[in-house]
């Protein structure tokens, strides 16, 4: 395979990793519920994606810094719905 | 910060995102149920951390090989716990 596909599928395994935590996200927000959702998973990604975007930013790679601010913002929003969900009984 | 030092902060993040769904994988072992827990976001994972495996092969990236192996292995088991529990009101 050339150079461009295999950053082709670079670009299909960024765009499937970077949006992974939305049908999480989705599925408490749908069902008003957390339970047996981890939140230290989320945090901890949210800490990996933060060192990401560090490097991202050090190695001057767009792609990098781009996809993990997007990943940050889902889990930041997943972290939100953990903690006024989580009580629920759903 | 020099090349090094860049590389130790990829280190980290590679560290913490890997190692990722260890909390969550312990959290359905533990309490023996599922609920609230997606598994579509499970099986995305798998599914994109197939391709940056696959570009690790393409690239001859032993990190990107190596990690993606690791965090498939994972995600597989999280997908096993969550079918044999999620009928569980745990």
């Amino acid at each position: 395979m050339n150079d461009l596909g295999w950053t082709f599928i670079g670009i299909i395994a960024a765009l499937l990793t970077t949006f992974s935590f939305v049908p999480q996200v989705n599925k408490m927000w749908r069902k008003r519920s957390a339970r047996d959702v981890s939140q230290v998973t989320m945090l901890q990604l949210i800490l990996g994606n933060s060192f990401w975007l560090l490097y991202g930013i050090g190695r001057r790679d767009a792609v990098i810094i781009g996809a993990n601010i997007i990943s940050i913002a889902i889990l930041i929003f997943g972290v939100i719905l953990y903690y006024r969900f989580r009580e629920n009984e759903g």
